[in-house]
């Protein structure tokens, strides 16, 4: 028996089965640290200790994102290590803040196969939890892989696709306990614009840009434990490139957003998303988002704000898919997410 | 009204404005770690607690350096992201060390303005202060900008510039409370030479270079939440060449400046300081010193040393100004400060 | 008198003579956070406070080959800045775990000296200890390197080479005071393969890889507080290459084969290794092991396995040495280890 992990193929998942992954992480000030050398995160709740207990929690959360992708990565070898594309999220929650000290660990269950009509391939859903060393669920979220058969004679699985929300209602939403923006404070946050000042279908060019450097999306994508070879390994694509961490992209576009939501400090839900192209060293990632809905919440102070954040390889703002429906090849990702803003 | 900071320009400024920046950081063992890993830091009192217990101090600090840029990173947006030239920095005093579990804030008030004669751009003084979260100045410094105006017809405002030490008496430092450096452990600190063994117009070969990485620049600028495109965003100059940020210059040459200049522990005050040229990745950073002046101070071994401290592209040792009073090209940098070290 | 370290030469070292090394370390979340962006570290017990607790420890410690490269990073300006080559390690034991918060330093006794038939260089032989604040030996080990002569007319030392073992007993080994494996969980560890499942002379081939980036080596080695000049100066060599410090390759190499050896927790004993072909950026280092001994221990459910460790920038398995002798072009480590792993 080979002693290294091969990785589970299509006809290796049963619906309702649970896979506990590893490998469980324990994060302090140094994954904060190094988020913030990252990414060129600035929201406030995140980077003061003072700000955060302002606003009724008890520190500074290590940012949203990074919480993410610490569970996330645990899924790979045993998600997506065999798989031939991430095709989609639904139903993200966060719902309970990460502080320095705190260690996750992941479980997916199997909610979801479909085999693929070539025989090859199907798709397998999984409903992802990050838990802390409480038992209490951090975040949850589905994503839905196409993954490689091993054995092309294994019979198809029945067919269940999950019936997944498009979007989440903001009642879906978990505000941290003790949130409260009454007394927020719009200068040291960085920005005068609160929740009112939002209107739907507005768009926020974000300005900024940032040239990726290999050695920045792979100490990143290390430092979530994330282990997909073609990350790091410069001789398994043909063309010699390392394809970046779909999640880099993520928490870059986040951050470049700052500057025109500095006040939407909080993400709480994902309601999708796609890595649209793939993205490279050497690229200039930019951002620019749209406001996609409103909705009030029942904390004090405190709004909900549906945006759809969009990186792009080529600056371009507004511009999403071209007239055969398919992305454009300036878009790296399209994300539409819940974010908790001061009113 | 666009949601993106546009900056202040030229005549945004008002005398005795003081402006609150954005955004409050909380410091952990992460920055210090990653001041380690980004810089050949090896001052023993901000590398060991032991160490700096044994010198009167409650724990080892967070690099005077690190909070210089973070101080300064929260400037940016508000002072210098119009800014056409960074001219000078005085009066730069370290007041109360920074550790890990502070929070720091900055606010910066225009002590001068002056329009400058083609009417298009104008010169302003600030003073920024760094606060921590007991609202104690932890350090504060005076620095000018070259600033466009962006509507050409606004009026001039009077001219004012501020009479500002050439450099810092002795008895303008502040030397932290309980530093004591009668039981100063040499050997642990890496080299045998005291005080007493400097002598004025001394230069220092520190020997050690760096040849700088793209990647490393920018995770430091990043970390100090410095968020000028130009550092970041290879589409930004003609050239397509990311300027590194002038701060990180200043910490590669203090760090270097440890081969020959190990004691001199702490940075208390800066008389000045000149980015004499631009740097890029690829180049290789070395350092030298000169002792400029030398002072007794009232704390237990304690003495003041004056350091003119440079950094060069090219190798060169002692050279700083051709023949037109110019900068010559190897030079990157030409500090002026007051350290402090065992007699 | 130059104020910069020259360093010792050959004939400054005298036989028991016993040095001790600047710069004292203080270590925290960060440092683990760091090295867990640096190498694509997994070992479970070094990832999770919980996991360390369940396995009898008070947290998780900081990686044992962090903890060697903090110890041997101090030794670099006393013992090796004139070196010319770096021989042999042996005799290598981690004798107590580092946690956040500990201090450590270096001390190294000359143990061997043998002047080259040349007379222009010498082997010197000596046995580091870090040592915390405790005043705790951490680990110890014997390293031996060549150093040139700057006098060549110094007389050259009585020989002595010291005995060293050429393979640590089982009984030689130092088990973590607490460590208890008897209730293991394999599925958080990441593997289910126990000390039971490998045989002796059993190879692994770890299967991943890591593109090497300058950026990334630099820091890891800064981290460490490693000062030589052919690390990061890329004018040092005639090349313009700069050499990688071996212990990045040491640490990428067992961070890979957690592929494999999940659970070869903990590194206990250092046999020897030899540093078989520089490395450079741009490398892919991929890594296999090879069991050589496997022995019982009295802790509960502890095993230990003795394991060969070798890097390659080739891809190669299995192959270590080419019918002269000689390792071949395309390794680039030969490291010969014991780990302790659940029963």
């Amino acid at each position: 028996m080979a002693k290294t992990n091969p990785g589970r193929f299509f006809e290796d998942y049963r619906l309702d089965d649970v896979i506990p992954h590893a490998v469980p992480r324990t994060v302090s000030g140094g994954e904060r640290a190094l988020y913030h050398a990252l990414y060129p995160a600035r929201h406030a709740l995140y980077s003061s200790d003072e700000f955060a207990r302002s606003s009724g929690l008890s520190a500074a959360p290590i940012d949203d994102l990074a919480a993410f992708h610490l569970v996330f990565g645990k899924t790979v070898p045993d998600i997506s290590i065999n798989a031939v594309a991430n095709l989609g999220y639904a139903e993200g929650r966060w719902l309970v803040p990460v502080y320095p000290g705190d260690t996750l660990r992941s479980t997916s269950q199997v909610i979801g196969l479909k085999q693929n009509s070539n025989g090859k391939s199907g798709v397998v859903y999984v409903r992802t939890k990050g838990v802390n060393q409480r038992d209490e669920v951090v975040l949850d979220y589905v994503r839905w892989v196409m993954v490689r058969k091993s054995n092309l004679d294994a019979p198809a699985p029945e067919t269940v696709i999950p019936e997944l929300k498009k979007t989440l209602d903001v009642s879906d939403l978990a505000i941290p306990a003790g949130l409260d923006f009454s007394n927020y404070d719009f200068a040291l946050a960085g920005e005068p614009h609160s929740w009112a000042d939002y209107n739907v279908g507005e768009q926020i060019d974000h300005v900024d840009g940032v040239t990726i450097e290999e050695a920045e999306h792979m100490l990143a994508t290390r430092l979530w434990q994330n282990t997909a070879k073609v990350h790091f390994d410069a001789t398994v694509r043909p063309d010699g490139a390392r394809l970046i961490y779909g999640g880099h992209v993520i928490s870059l576009a986040r951050a470049l957003s700052f500057n025109g939501l500095a006040n939407a400090q909080i993400i709480a839900g994902l309601n999708g998303g796609a890595h649209a192209n793939p993205c490279f060293a050497g690229q200039t990632v930019k951002a620019w988002s749209e406001v996609l809905d409103k909705a009030e919440t029942t904390a004090p102070g405190v709004g909900a704000i549906r945006l759809r954040l969009v990186a792009t390889s080529d600056g371009s703002v507004g511009d999403l898919r071209g007239e055969d429906g398919k992305y454009l090849p300036g878009v790296l990702l399209d994300l539409d997410y819940w974010a908790l803003m001061p009113l």
